[in-house]
């Protein structure tokens, strides 16, 4: 993530040639993601915008176009690096780590808790959420990124044993606590915290008699 | 909520009680607050403007301090409507309607699906809690609503004879799945989300064996 200090002085932009504080061989395509996702979580998507982040970068605005097509483009960018990073790399991870499935559970619930790095990725979360309330292509983003989450977590569920269908339902109440305790994380002490964890992990894996 | 059409032009202020096209005597403090809530939710906390209110109220920005001291103060009004209406109000309608707290939870799961009022006030709820990340009075009202709407919760399971701790921690659980619901709402058919609501009412009383 970009720490340089914000600069409202745009360079005039001579040609688009011209040399910058940083030539576009160090800038790359994810400097602008990046940095992009910064003025989204703290000024919202109103405030993305490409003199804005040239600005914070110290860099021409012709520069941007080295990269992006428009706007548009680097928005659409900015979901597919969210996408990315948050679902795909994490299931992957996961999946790696432990063939227990139990075990793999136990990690879930414990994901909203890792410290700043949870804390800032529910952050630009909380944000991609929003502007997906007014944005169709961020929706889709989001649910499809919801989707795919929620079909890690029913795999584990089947593979315990479950039906299809309870295996689906058991996942949506387990992701929507990781969702809930990222939402709601001023709840409690770090001792409640750690409690209503280990709750959730015996409420989820519990059998109960259906009708 | 205010449906006039918006209007970028702000009358002059020729006096304090220059004649308008509404008077002050029509427009009411809480249609500021609704214009404001309508802009936070569309257009994010920045764009929540007195000119950009008063233009689309139709009214002049100094009839804006008929009711309010300045910005903040209406930014504070704009949260304490929304914790009376969604938390206070909420809570003391299903106490009164039914004594009973296994329906009461009932009632509390199907919340989310409550058709186009849930959506919107989800939708308004989204925008508070994003707005909570960057400004500490807006964090405050949020983890006061949401503590209040947890002890409720709390409540409910207490009376049916959980422990003090378990109640608190299947009132998180309970809590989370509500708020889960509405943040996920494109996830799942209709059928789909009726049959997880169900199951959710029959995990969330089941006892399980504690260590």
């Amino acid at each position: 993530m970009p720490t340089s200090p914000r600069s409202a002085a745009v360079r005039p932009r001579s040609s688009g040639h011209a040399p910058v504080e940083r030539s576009r061989t160090t800038l790359s395509p994810e400097s602008w993601i990046d940095a992009a996702t910064e003025v989204l979580v703290d000024h919202g998507i109103s405030q993305v915008r490409i003199d804005v982040l040239a600005g914070q970068l110290g860099v021409t605005r012709g520069s941007f176009y080295w990269h992006f097509r428009d706007r548009d483009d680097l928005l659409q960018r900015v979901l597919l690096a969210w996408s990315e990073r948050t679902t795909r790399q994490l299931t992957e991870r996961l999946a790696s780590v432990h063939g227990d499935p139990r075990q793999q559970i136990r990690d879930l619930i414990s994901l909203p808790f890792r410290g700043r790095a949870a804390r800032r990725i529910a952050r630009i979360e909380l944000a991609i959420r929003t502007w997906a309330r007014r944005d169709e292509a961020a929706r889709r983003a989001v649910e499809a990124s919801d989707r795919r989450r929620l079909d890690y977590h029913e795999q584990l569920f089947a593979a315990l044993g479950f039906s299809k269908e309870e295996a689906a339902q058991r996942a949506f109440v387990l992701y929507g606590y990781e969702v809930a305790e990222s939402i709601l994380h001023g709840q409690g002490t770090p001792g409640e915290k750690k409690d209503r964890a280990a709750f959730v992990e015996q409420l989820i894996l519990a059998k109960i008699r259906r009708p």
